[in-house]
């Protein structure tokens, strides 16, 4: 059966490149979340848009669900396959295509690692300024279905603000050409928008063309140690009033225990509840002194503990270690992950009650909060007690989430802040989105994708359960 | 007939206040362009979402037209009503609802104009950045109906850039409340862009979320006299190296001519074939030092003529009302209006093509040039020669854009960069968006407006043309 569907395409995309090994239907057929069983029918490898736009003209006709493929870092299950679905990567589409010095674009195909970006942009003394832990294996047409965030939010924004022009592959087999990356472009309905962050359920995106900035001045990094919370959002009205911010991330005593059990090296003699890694412009001596009054302002208060300002580049990196490795130094507890948001101003409502019930609704379970606190975006990580089987893990989770859900809703926030809702967060999603705009992204979903053949599942079901 | 169908209205929404008045017809029947007779039903005043809601309920069941309408200072007969629509006018939702400081947001109802959202934000001491000339008429709604760009894109990007959150009311009827004003919320399709640049054809925005920002440190202004536009593009580059420029816009010696006639006062004792107004932070010695240097980087060159560097806020205001005033002393001509852009790289090449067509084209006719280089946005206004009767000139003037529109096609340019499509540029569409786009954009118009009530005929044809 399979052979012969197998045999079917590449006949239809004569030269596709395809593997069906046991082992790479296992290595394509998930993301960074472990909770499905890959079970994909294979994985094509197309070398261009046409070939892109061949397979899905094929999977039309024959009714094989595509799940497209970047570096699969994902963590709501977004590029799971686990239901026969044919694998798309873009895996060789990973060329730089080109660069525009007066426009200040990039232009690359969607394949390319985020970290790729990053280099191509500083050859030409530019930056692509969107940034985070997986740089070196995620691929920017990735970040671009997920809408990623990153560490550089609060100073850069979202991936959506930096893609001046897309080109996707439609469900339906049409390649579409959008914004032409223009910066003034009033000509109808913006679809390279609605492409972002749609998670591969409206089509693959296939080439972006990237806007670049100029590299940020010198900056330096400080670590803070925090007595509690509300120290936190007091100490970031402070830093944002008087510096430069490039970065404000916070994390737990218990985060911080698991990135030393890693290997990194402790910062302070004593443990404290909450830390903070502040990166700020630091280009001349009236910054510099700024920062200074900046953190004297907050250890006047007594809202910071102890605190160590960067004196190196070398220093800086490992401060930020601190930081970045928490995802990896939690990867063997398998997770449950939440990643959601609210205004920065409904965060300490939000916090109060949100505390509260991950404290009655994981008694003994071990819970590590980190996040982008200016963005207004925690992450929110349980730790599989030992033990305990994933599904009982899972189903117990799931029972708290149905309340944290609950609270979100009413304090106007997001059940995924930049994650994306994939397979992990679709049981949520209605609260976040109403009714109404859910049966409009049907609506949408079912323009672009006709026969439901992208990503079905992910997001939310294509046909509202009966 | 037409009272029968008002009593149903009437008794659909009671307390609507509505206007009939042939004057009040005529007055809110039509934009800034002058090329329709209006001929509305009625105009609808509603005073709250709940109102709006009931209106556009009620339209889908009469099979009415709506033509949502806010300041109408539009040049692109997007808020036109001639055949017999309901004008939706929200001049009567003109509150701004509430300030957040922590969010840095400020959140109105759609028909606040333009001028007062910069005077709230004002008053809080941070700034709403997106500006054009006619800011004391044009409503927020209209801004976001047309994602407005204006005079400072090339600091601060266009309208969308500033919108945090928005309420709309669809076609359907259903009112959305889109992005919750999160700064990450990656949870399915972002259908706030989607409502963005839609000309009222998805549905009619009540209410908006704008982020503010930082008032702009102190800036001066230049006006430089420049013999050629080849050196235009030249000194936007020298002067976007050296100086973090506010705006750059460019006008030539006729646009002055008529703002000279409207009694302006000149600012150089000899005319010259280019202008450039520059504006640029000078918060400091330093980048006072710095426009210096670029300024005679410049002229070193020779690439400018002749320059004034303004030395109160009086004289900087004056240079600008040369720039600002190009518009309305242009409207007595009953300007034929171009409203294009390219990539800033494309920009001379597309020139070049574009003046020796517009010189062939329009033997004899004044064409006034004016824009925004740095955004690859120009504005090409062709004036009405004396005795030629609007059918004529406009025919004529059509024939023109056929090529002109061919042109950009070949440089990838947009046929409407900031004023939208409306009525005047639905012929040129397909110079800018393939047949596939505009596929997909009926599709989704579809799921938005089911029963094709919202702003018919604008934009494209919500059915194609048999």
């Amino acid at each position: 059966m399979n052979s012969a569907v197998i045999a079917s395409l590449l006949a239809a995309v004569p030269g596709l490149m395809l593997k069906t090994d046991p082992a790479d239907l296992e290595h394509y057929g998930r993301d960074w979340t472990r909770r499905w069983t890959p079970a994909p029918l294979a994985i094509a490898f197309p070398e261009s848009a046409q070939q892109v736009q061949a397979i899905v003209r094929w999977a039309r006709v024959e009714g094989v669900a595509i799940v497209p493929s970047g570096g699969r870092t994902g963590l709501s299950g977004g590029a799971v396959a686990a239901h026969g679905e044919l694998v798309l990567s873009l895996e060789r589409m990973a060329k730089v295509l080109g660069f525009d010095a007066v426009d200040r674009t990039l232009t690359v195909q969607a394949g390319t690692p985020l970290e790729a970006v990053h280099n191509a942009a500083r050859e030409h003394e530019l930056a692509y300024p969107v940034d985070f832990a997986s740089r070196g294996s995620c691929s920017i047409g990735g970040t671009i279905a997920t809408n990623a965030g990153g560490i550089r939010v609060i100073r850069y924004g979202n991936t959506r603000e930096w893609i001046a022009g897309l080109k996707v592959v439609t469900g339906a087999g049409d390649l579409l050409e959008l914004n032409r990356s223009l910066i003034k472009n009033s000509s109808g309905y913006d679809l390279r928008h609605l492409f972002i962050g749609s998670e591969g359920t409206l089509g693959i995106v296939v080439e972006a063309t990237l806007r670049l900035t100029a590299p940020s001045a010198p900056t330096n990094v400080m670590l803070l140690a925090l007595p509690s919370f509300e120290a936190l959002m007091d100490v970031f009205a402070i830093l944002r009033s008087h510096l430069a911010l490039e970065a404000f991330e916070f994390f737990t005593d218990r985060a911080l225990a698991h990135v030393l059990a890693h290997g990194a090296q402790a910062p302070f003699a004593e443990v404290h509840p909450y830390y903070v890694v502040a990166e700020f412009e630091a280009a001349d001596e009236a910054q510099e002194a700024a920062a200074l009054a900046a953190f004297e302002a907050c250890a006047e208060t007594g809202l910071v503990s102890d605190a160590v300002l960067s004196s190196s580049d070398a220093q800086a990196a490992q401060l930020w270690r601190l930081r970045e490795g928490i995802t990896e130094s939690l990867a063997a507890f398998r997770p449950y992950k939440n990643d959601v948001s609210v205004r920065v101003s409904a965060m300490p409502a939000f916090l109060a009650e949100a505390q509260a019930l991950l404290a009655a609704g994981y008694p003994g379970f071990e819970v590590v909060w980190f996040g982008h606190i200016g963005d207004g975006n925690l992450h929110i990580n349980v730790l599989t007690p030992e033990g305990m089987g994933e599904t009982e893990f899972v189903a117990r989770c799931s029972e708290v989430t149905d309340t944290l859900a609950d609270i979100l809703q009413r304090h106007g926030g997001s059940i995924s802040a930049e994650h994306g809702i994939g397979l992990v967060k679709k049981p949520w999603l209605e609260s976040t989105r109403s009714a109404e705009e859910i049966a409009v992204m049907r609506g949408i979903r079912q323009v672009l994708d006709p026969s439901g053949i992208m990503n079905p599942g992910k997001l939310f079901d294509s046909r509202p359960a009966a």
